[in-house]
């Protein structure tokens, strides 16, 4: 079920590097939890290769349907990172040099006792009006296009440190909260007194997910989500008292 | 760069666990490691809410788009477990009570001096002409729809029964191999050499991953992939000899 939320986001993920099974992802989880805490609704994620016309038409449908789009990967300085390119056509942008973005670049490498080699110099061009998004870890900015797609790096402390530093421009809603069930009981057993409770609430998203612990046996994790914290703690109390002669698991 | 395949893939994981950030996800690595394996080029992984319309959407889009979709999650016996219904719906196919399915899970349920209860009977119920898709674990099965999406479970190990148990149904290309090469030295360094050898042979996806090791030292790991072993060795030899004079990673 759906939560109610003004604010809806979605993920593009861009590299061959998940795509291939060579790489766990592990920005997804970052990004839902931290827009989670804002208040805003992750609809949905997508992955597509270092493909042009996989990214254009992934973008362009994302930041039509979502209020925020956020990408990672695809924006350093080898042949496979076409993130910014594919974007600046996508939405018929021309990609310049861009006098802070080499500024920055420059700055992060002195302090590192190097020049910005010829290679790196690709990370200075930007969609032109696009505003940067900074990091202090590598020091090339990500930036922002077509007003709600917010382009960031692949590696997650780059990613988290831009992603950490947007904080202040997104909007925020209701935080969603989220209060957890667990059984020692498989997740048949609870369905018809979950799906009551549910169509009592039904502006309060309820999950079931089954799983199994050490021993063997079966643990139903119930998982109530809300941004009604009022809501949220009623339909949750009504849960624990209907299924009270369940152990905890 | 995509990769030369006959067939492609996608993966649908449906449910709102993943884009709470409540669950890491564990089953993209699994199936793109066994497709590539196959020989067959994962092209898109999309992560949709518990939501009928996203569900008929996306399954309808990537069913037409790639030679086959995956689909995990959402087929358990509770009420937020609507992958078959609306998958049922996507394409005009009823869902019906289905004998073998249901002595699946009898039998299963028996093995554990068990019987099916109501809520489990749910699980009986499969959009018609719809061939199942074993497992062991759960004894609940999946199927295939629309002859080229195959509805698996979402718990993992559930999942990868399942995944395992189509193998020799799968049409299988040429197995995709990877070469890695680690090198101790930012990536924008290697940007050039890598970018010669690409332009030589267009026919292998290269990728260039940055990291840090523990002693905060710049990785480049640079990524061959191909299903034409001897194009990817010669690839990988020139590629090595032109950076030899790094330090390996």
């Amino acid at each position: 079920m759906g939560l109610p939320s003004t604010f809806t986001a979605a993920i593009l993920i861009i590299g061959n590097e998940i795509l291939s099974g060579r790489t766990q992802d592990k920005n997804v989880q970052f990004i839902a939890q931290n827009l989670g805490d804002l208040g805003l609704d992750l609809r949905e994620v997508r992955v597509v290769p270092d493909i042009e016309e996989e990214i254009i038409e992934a973008a362009k449908v994302l930041s039509r349907k979502y209020s925020y789009v956020f990408t990672t990967g695809g924006i350093g300085p080898t042949h496979d990172d076409i993130t910014t390119a594919s974007l600046a056509k996508a939405f018929g942008l021309n990609v310049e040099y861009h006098v802070e973005a080499y500024s920055l670049l420059e700055a992060h490498a002195k302090r590192n006792n190097r020049i910005v080699n010829e290679a790196s110099k690709k990370m200075a061009y930007i969609p032109v009006e696009c505003p940067l998004i900074y990091n202090k870890v590598s020091g090339a900015p990500g930036f922002i296009i077509n007003n709600n797609i917010y382009v960031l790096a692949g590696v997650p402390n780059i990613m988290q440190d831009m992603f950490l530093s947007l904080l202040p421009r997104l909007r925020s809603g209701k935080p969603f909260i989220s209060k957890t069930l667990r059984l020692l009981v498989g997740e048949s057993l609870v369905a018809a007194p979950l799906e009551a409770i549910q169509q009592k609430y039904p502006q309060i998203s309820m999950g079931s997910y089954p799983s199994v612990n050490d021993k063997g046996e079966h643990i139903t994790s119930l998982v109530l989500r809300s941004n009604e914290p009022d809501t949220l703690d009623k339909a949750f109390a009504e849960l624990n008292a209907l299924l009270e002669h369940y152990p905890k698991g």
